[in-house]
């Protein structure tokens, strides 16, 4: 493989993209399409699509190279793209992986293999490793996925450690959905001057990764309230930054009072006035009445709003 | 759907077979093929292919279905067949279970969506019957995977009731790898008399099932210990089957002394003298020479073989 070339990395809020479904679960590329516009107008510097709130693992490959051909047809640049790419077979990470480089994006993040539980650092440096190998491409940007609760299986810091020195400019950061401020800095500050960009998963996290040598965040909420939290990160050096930070975070914890997947699509259906917003995929179920209520009255009292642009 | 019709099920031992790779890690059919023949001759009733063991979620659907392809070519009976079927991806597990009922198979072993943690019994339903609904096929005969220590997502007798009641000879029965015995007996207490078939993960378990209303077991040391193992089902009402169960425990502890998956690969190798059987894909990894020669020679103290038939 050639060395990796110079290239302006993504730095700022992501948004984890949620997946419109069609009343036939399958996926709707124009709702999809003008959400994604939203967001990058409303502030977001990528889109991490198909992470974990865009039930990207309820989808199968080819569904998901779809959207993505959509969506870089549509004008949304390719290179502020940072989809997901890691799946549990090694041959659809590595199909899946080439074809976003190959399309242009600016990076791809990756889940490790997660239905073996208890499998050793060895054997998912193996894992990414051949990824990156098959793909073979010097534009590869590759930002690992940490996110335990959910995947069970965790990416160490010993793991970063081996494929960072052994694929300098390729591994190029994480997303830390561990919730544990300590790991998220640890990472840090073990990785953060060689190369290697850290994003919080949650907003929560975002003023205080960004001073501690962090790159931005990659946070579900993003999907509704992407104004102001990339506003934290225009202005984090300012004086109002702490402010503007506790304004995100009170919007964050109304949110986090039911399931956050059906929660952010009964509130992008209720703010955009489109309830075909609310479709999930099996496993997952939309919110009760109740708890739709609940979310949607508190944010109302907090003045959230999702505005058109 | 049309009502299910009678059709002779699946009863006793099941290997969920072993799949080998080549040094590139591409399926290799021939090795597969050799290997599932060899586990027909030797006793067992079925084939649960592309389970756990099978390292099946390391591979991409295409992947498996060549090698079912590949399987019934070669003239082992479809009606034998087991293969898993379930995917996080619904588009996945549709197109997997469609393609094994089109070639005829006696049923699908079907794991939950298994990326997505702590989700209701009410989505999981929703999950299992939009694939028995787009199916479509009064063929189908569909298993349920419990496997909470490795899926993490468990298969409830509240879930199964549900199925069982809206599916009934389309929802046959469950492969119980919870490894706890008090929950097999309670599954086989509450359906076995309602045409669920109840087989638990291990042959530690066979003899105990059986009595108490099961139909076999489907077993990683299948794989390579599937002769006597079958002996304990076929003899399971004579004197002397707490004897024959007490010989295949000997074995099975031996093999859970190190990693199940691959040591299954290396015990193949050695005994069947081709050592690129011990290939497995990432994240798994080979045992270390250490497990390799303990699992080895306390296998031949036990007076073990796999014999050539």
């Amino acid at each position: 493989m050639k060395p990796a070339t110079a290239q302006k990395r993504i730095e700022g809020v992501l948004s984890p993209v949620i997946t419109p479904f069609k009343r036939d679960l399958s996926p709707d590329p124009d709702r999809f399409v003008k959400h994604c516009r939203w967001l990058m107008k409303s502030g977001c510097a990528g889109l991490a699509v198909f992470g974990t709130n865009s039930e990207a693992n309820s989808m199968a490959v080819d569904e998901k190279l779809e959207l993505l051909e959509a969506l870089i047809k549509s004008g949304v640049p390719a290179a502020s793209l940072m989809p997901g790419t890691g799946h549990c077979a090694l041959t659809d990470s590595v199909k899946m992986t080439r074809e976003a480089v190959r399309m242009g994006c600016g990076g791809v993040l990756m889940l490790p293999p997660f239905y073996y539980k208890g499998v050793s650092d060895e054997g998912l440096f193996r894992n990414f490793s051949e990824v990156i190998e098959r793909v073979g491409d010097e534009r590869l940007r590759l930002y690992l996925y940490h996110i335990p609760p959910v995947s069970n299986v965790a990416i160490t810091l010993e793991l970063i450690d081996k494929l960072l020195t052994r694929y300098p400019g390729i591994v190029a950061g994480a997303k830390d959905s561990s919730g544990d401020w300590n790991n998220t800095k640890a990472m840090l500050d073990r990785f953060k001057d060689r190369g290697f960009d850290v994003f919080p998963g949650s907003e929560m996290f975002l003023l205080d990764g960004l001073r501690a040598g962090g790159k931005g965040c990659i946070t579900a909420t993003g999907n509704v309230n992407p104004g102001p939290i990339s506003e934290v990160y225009k202005n984090w050096r300012g004086p109002n930054a702490d402010q503007l930070q506790t304004g995100i975070n009170t919007t964050r914890k109304i949110m986090q009072k039911v399931p956050m997947i059906p929660a952010l699509k009964a509130v992008t259906a209720h703010f955009s006035n489109d309830p075909a917003w609310k479709t999930v995929r099996p496993p997952l179920v939309e919110l009760t009445a109740d708890q739709e209520k609940l979310v949607i009255t508190e944010l109302k009292s907090a003045g959230f709003s999702m505005p058109e642009l």
